[in-house]
C-alpha cells in the first residue's frame, strides 16, 4: 500500500470558518476525511499535516522522504513567496502534486505566480475539494506508470 | 447523456511527433480516442476539435453554447497571449477546464501567466495525457453537483 | 453615394446574449440595422462584416481599399494586440475611426491601451450602440471637409 | 432646457496660435462660438470655461453639481496625471464626456493613458472641433434615454 | 495655547455629499467642528483651511510656519503626486500629521503610496473622521514632549 | 470588559538594545506596560505576545478569534512580504489596526508597501510608542461605535 | 532537387502598394518571380504561400514538414507575438531562415524583439528584396553542408 | 533693450530660509536683485515672477508671449512631473532656459527626468544663484545669434 | 578563545543527500565537523545550529548577542527575500560573514541579490565547504583587527 | 575595385579555441582568409581590423571613412552596451552590415537587443563564417545599386 | 593663472562633419581654439584631450589630480552608461562641469539620464559650443569663491 | 610553482589616495606587495596588472591563457556592464576568482549585480585586502583539489 503525505500550508485550518462562499463550509477535518476516504479506494494511506509555519512545512516534507510515496501539497500564501518550500520539493526528490482550492490564477490582486509549480509533478486548481481528489487520483496514475 | 467539446489550440496535431521526450509518443488520435472511452465509462460523449487559428477556437467556443454542456481545452500557445480566447470562455458561459500536456509554470522561458485561467473553472497541468482525463473527472463531478 | 465598411471584430457575434447588463440586450444584426438606418439618412451605404479571425479582418481592410470611403471599426479584444491590424490599418490608407461599446480605459484587468488608435482617425468609446452612429457622423463630416 | 458645462484645460486659451498645423487655426473663442450654436441647436444651453489652474478645474465641476445636467471636458495635459481631476468627475455623478482636438492615443512621447476615461461616460479624441460636436450629440442622447 | 492648522486638500470640500457609504455623511464643516471641539478640550486652537489647488496648499503651509505649532493635513489625492507639497512640509521645518478617512492602502486601483509621508512627522490611515482625532492627540502628545 | 490582542512582529524582543536613536530607549517589557495601563484606563484588558516566527504570529491570530475583540499588530518586517499574515487577517474577521514605531514610509530602501494594511481597519504610523496608544484608542473608540 | 518554402505573413500582400519609400515598388508577385529565378539558378524550386492569418501560417509550416527541405519565412507583424508560430517552427524542426525586408530592430516604436528568431537558424533584416535572396543563399550553404 | 521673465516656481519664495545648507542664505529677493543686475549690464531687464501654483505659472508662460524675448526659468517640484507646463513652454514658442540651484541629477530620491528639457533651448544646474546668471548669459548669446 | 556560531538555513539539512553534483556528498555533520576542526586550529570554538524556521534563526542571531564574537552565516533560500533576518543581523551588531556553496550569481532563474549582504561583514560564495572555511578566517583577520 | 573593412570586436580573437561546439573550429585568421577569397571573387578587397577596446574600434570606423566603401561589423560583446559604437557608426555615415556567427536573439540569458542595428544599413546572424560571406554578398549588392 | 583640462570624450574629434545640422560646422579644433581663447581672457589656461576610449578618459582624469584646478568635461555616448568615469570623478575630487552641445535630455530614444552629473560640481547643456564657454565661466566663479 | 594573474580595473591605481574611510590607506603597490609575499608563502608566483581600460583588461586574461593557473580579478566599476570581461573570462577556461574591497552589494545606488560572478569560480567581497588573501587561497584551494 502506498503512502501519501497529504500537507496543508498556513490559515488551511480556517477552513469551513473562513469566506465560506468562496472556500465552502467543508472544515479541515471534514476534507482530511474526505481524501483519506478517497485514498482508502485506491490503496492509499492518508498522513495528514498542517502547519503555518514555513520551516515545518520544509520539515515535514524532509520526513516525508522516508516513508511516503508522493505528496498533495496546498501552500497557501507561501505559493507566492516561499523560495524555502521550492527548495525543499526538489532537494527530496518525492513527486509532489500542488492543488488549490480556488483557482489561484484568477486572485489577481497579487498576480505572482507559483514559484512552487515548476519542481512539482503537476497542478491542480479551482474544483474545490475536488482539486485534492483529483491529485490523488494524479499520484495515483503517476505510481502504476512509474514504480509499480 | 451529457456532451463534452474536448479544443486543442495550435500545434496540438503534431503531437507524438514533436519533441517526444517531453510530450510522449501519442498522437492527437491516440489522445482523442483515450478521452472518448474515458468519456464513455463516465457517460460523456466527446466531441473533438483542433485548430491553429485563434478565431477558428473562437467559433467552436461559441458553436459549443448549442450543444455541450461544459469544454475540455488546451489552448496551446495562445494560453500566453489570446485576449480574444479569453473573451469567447467568458462570453459563453460554459464550465471551461483548462488542460496542458506539461507544467506550464516550469517554461520559464516566458514566464506568463495563462491569461485565460481567470475565467476557466479550474486548472490541471503537468501530466501529460492524464490531465486531460482528470479535467473530465473534474467537469463530471462538476454536473453532479451543479446540474444533474 | 459614400460606402462604408462596418467591421465589427472577435466576440461581437454574441452581442445581445453576453453580459447584457455590460452590453445591452441588442444584438449584432440590430446593431447593424441600426447603423445602416443611420447611414441611409445620412447618404452612406453600410456594408458589414463580422469575424473571429485576426487575419480575415485583416483581409476584410485590405479588400475595402477597392470600394470604401471609410471604415467603422470595433477590433474588440484584438484592441490590446494585433499588430497585424495596426499594419493593416495604416497600409490601406483609408480613414478608419475605432469605436467601442464600453470606455476601453475602464477596464483595467489588462491596462493596455489601444494599439491600433495612432493610426485611426479617430476614436469614440463609451457610448454603446451610440459610439457607432457617432463614429458615421465623424467619418461623415470627414468626407464633407476632405473629399466631397 | 439643459445646461451643459463646456469645460477646457490648461494651454487650450492659445488655441489657434499654437502649433496650427495639429489644432487647427480656430481660436478658442471660435470654438465656443461652434459649440454653442450646435448645442442651441439641440436644445442645449452652453456655459464655457477655461483655467490651467487645475485646482480651479475641480471648482468649475463641484460647481456643475448645482446648475448642469452634464459636461464636455478636454483636461488637456492633465489628463495624464490629475488625480484629483478624477476624483472630482467622479465626485460629482454628472455625466462627463472626455474630449480631445487630437488622438492623445497617437502622442506617443507619454505614452500615458488618460486616468481621468474610467471614470467619464465615454471619450471622443481625434477629430479635431468636431470631437466636442460630436461629444455633445453624445450627451444629447444620453439626456434623451436616462432622464428626459 | 497651542495652534494647529487643520487642512485639507482636493474635493474634501465634497465630504458628505460624496459616497457615503465610503465616506460617511458627515460634511467638512461638521468636521471642522468636532476637530476644533476636540482642539479645544486639549489646549489647541484649530484655524481651518481647504482647497481644490496645490499651490494654495503650499501658501497655507508656508504662512503657518509664522503662527502655527503644528499642522494635520489630509492631501487628499495629491498624496500620490505633489512633489511640490512634499517640498513645502520639508521647506517649513513644522510637525505635519498625515491624515486620510480611509485606508488608503487599500485603494489598490492606483497604488501608488504617499510621497509625503516621509517627510511628515507621522501617518494616521482608515479611521474616518476619528483620524483626524487621532492625529490631534498625536500633535499634542509631540508638544507635550518636545517644546512644552 | 473587552480584551484586545497586542502582538509585535520580528526583532521587536530588541527593543530599546537596537539603534536606540531610532527606536527609542524603552524595551518591550515597557512597551507591554505602558500599553496594558493605557488600556486599563480605558476599559480594556491587554494580552501581550511577541514572536519571530511568521506562522506562530498567524497562529497567535486565528487563537484570538476564540477571546478577543481586537488586535493591535506591529508585524515588523513581515509588513512587506507576508501574504500569510495578510491571510490571517482577514480570515478571523477581527479588528485589526496596524502599528509602526517609526514612519515605515521613510524607510525608502525597500520601498516596499505594507501588504497587510488594505485588510486592516487602519494604520497609525511614526509616533513611537504612542503609535500603540493611538492604535488603542482608535480601537477603543471602535468598539464604541460597533459593539458596545 | 532541393525544395523550399517561400512564407510571407500579413499584410505583405500589399507589398509595392505600401509604403514605396519604405518597401519599394516591388508587389509580391514580383517577389516570388525574383525569388523563384534565384532559387532555379541555385537548383532549388520555390513554393510560395501568403496568409494574413497566423494559424493558416502555422498550417503551411506544419505541411512543409512533408515536402520541403527548408523556409525562408517573413513573419511580418506576427514576429513581434505570435508564440504559436515559434511552437510551429520549433515542432517542425526545418530549417527556417527568418527574413525582414527593412531592419525590424530599427522601428523603435515598439521594441519587441522577434520571438521567433531563437528557432530559426538565422536572421537576416535590412536589406530590401535581397533579404530573400541572401536568405535562399544561406539555406543553400546549409543544404550543402547539412545533407547532400 | 531686451525683456526678460525670470520665473520661479513652487517653494522658491522659501529660499534663504530653507535648508540654507544646501541652497544657500540669500533669498528670492536678494536673488532677484542680482540677476536684474546681471541683466542690466548685458542690456536685459528682468521682470520677476514666483507661484507655487501651476496653473499661474502656465499663465505667467503665456502672458510673456506678448512682451517677453525670453525666459529663464526654475520650475521646482514641477519639472517632475508638470505635462502643463511642458504644454505651455512649447506652446509659447520663446526661448525658455531651465536652471535649478543645485545638480537635479544629484537628488536621486525621485530620479525623475526633467521632463521640461526637452522643449527648452539649454539647462543650466548646480552653481546655486549663478546658474541664473549663465543663464542669462546663455539667453544673451541666443539673442546676438538669432534675431538682433 | 573567540566563539562562533555557525548558522545555516533551510534545506541545508539535506546536504550530501540533495543534488550531490551540485553540493557534494558531505553532509550538515561533516560540514560541521569540519569547520569545527578548522576553527580549533585556528583558536575558535564554533557552536552550531540549523533551522528550517526563519523566526528561529532571527532566535539564534538574538541569542547569539550574549556568548558569540561573530557568526558564520548561510541563509539558504532565505537570502533572497527575508527582510526580517536582515533586520536580525543589523539589530545584533555582531560581525557575520555571509557564505554560500554554490556561486549564487550563478543561480540565474530568480536573479534576486542577497538582500542581507548589505548588512553583512562580507560575502563568500561558490568555494563548496571551502566557503565556510574561507569565512572562518576573515573573522579570524576581523578579530586580530578589532578586538584583540 | 571597392574597398571594404572587416572589423571584429571583443573576443573574437579567440575564435577556435573558445566553445567551438558554438563557434566552429576556425580561427579569425581562417576567418579573415575566408572572406578576403570571397571578396577577391566579387572586385572587393578587405582590410581586416581586431581589437577588444571599444574606442579603438570607434578609431578603425571613423579612419574607414578615408578609404572604405563599405564595412562588416561583428560588434560582439559591445553589440549590447556599445553606445559610443552606435554613434560611431551613424557619425561615418558609410553603410555598414552589422554579423554574427550565432543568432544573438538566442542567447537569452540577457535578452538585450543589438542596439547598434538601428544605425545599421542590415543584419545578419546564425550562419557562422558564412554570415560573413552573405554580409559581403550585401555589401555588393548594396555597391551595386547605390554607386557603381 | 588657473589650469584647466578641457576633456572630450568618444566620436567629438568627427565635430563639424557629422549631422552639422544638429552639431554645427565648427570643427574640434575649432572649439578647443574658441574655449581656449575664451579661458584666456579669464586667465584660465587651456590643456585640450580627446579619446574615444573610456579608459583613456579616465586616465586623464587621473592625471589632471597632479596640474589642474577643474575640468571642462563632454563624456559623449557614455554619458549615459560610465560607471568608470564617474568613479574616476568622484575618485579625483577635483571640480568637473559636464558639458553637452544640444539638451541630452531631448534625446528621448535612450531616455537614460546622465549617470555623471551626481559627481560633478554642474551640467551645462544645450547652447552648441557656448556651452563650453559658460561651463568656463561657471568654473571661473567656483574658483572664485572657493580658493582664490 | 603556480602562477596567478592579479587583475585591477578601473580606478583602482587610485588606492589609498581616494575616499580612505572606505578603501583604506593603502596603495595599489601596497596591495600587489602584501599579496605577493602571501602567494610566495602558498607556492604561488603573482603577476600584477592594471588597466582602466576595459579592453585591455579582455587583453590581459587572453594573455594569461598561455602562462597562468588561475587568476584573481577586481574588476572594479565594470563588475556592472562589461559583457566583454563577462566573455573573456568564460571564453579563456580559467578559474577566476572575483573580489571587491568593499560589499558591492551594499552600493544600494545601483543596485546592479555583477554580471561577471556567475562566469567565476566564486566571489569574495567586503574584507579590504584580506579579500584578496582569501582569494588566492581559494585558488590554492581549488588548485590542490583539481590539478595537482
Amino acid at each position: 500500500m502506498k503512502k501519501v503525505l497529504l500537507l496543508n500550508g498556513p490559515n488551511l485550518n480556517l477552513l469551513g470558518t473562513r469566506e465560506p462562499e468562496v472556500y465552502g463550509h467543508e472544515t479541515l477535518t471534514d476534507l482530511v476525511n474526505v481524501v483519506t476516504k478517497h485514498g482508502a479506494a485506491a490503496g492509499i494511506e492518508i498522513t495528514a499535516r498542517q502547519s503555518n509555519i514555513e520551516g515545518e512545512l520544509v520539515d515535514y516534507l524532509h520526513e516525508a522522504q522516508a516513508w511516503a510515496s508522493g505528496v498533495v501539497f496546498n501552500p497557501g500564501a507561501y505559493t507566492h513567496y516561499s523560495i524555502a518550500l521550492r527548495d525543499a520539493i526538489s532537494g527530496t526528490g518525492l513527486p509532489v502534486v500542488e492543488v488549490h482550492l480556488s483557482n489561484t490564477k484568477a486572485r489577481e490582486e497579487f498576480r505572482h505566480e507559483s514559484i512552487v509549480s515548476a519542481v512539482c509533478l503537476g497542478t491542480i486548481a479551482g474544483f474545490g475539494v475536488t482539486s485534492y481528489l483529483l491529485a490523488l487520483d494524479a499520484l495515483s496514475d503517476h505510481f502504476g506508470k512509474h514504480n509499480d
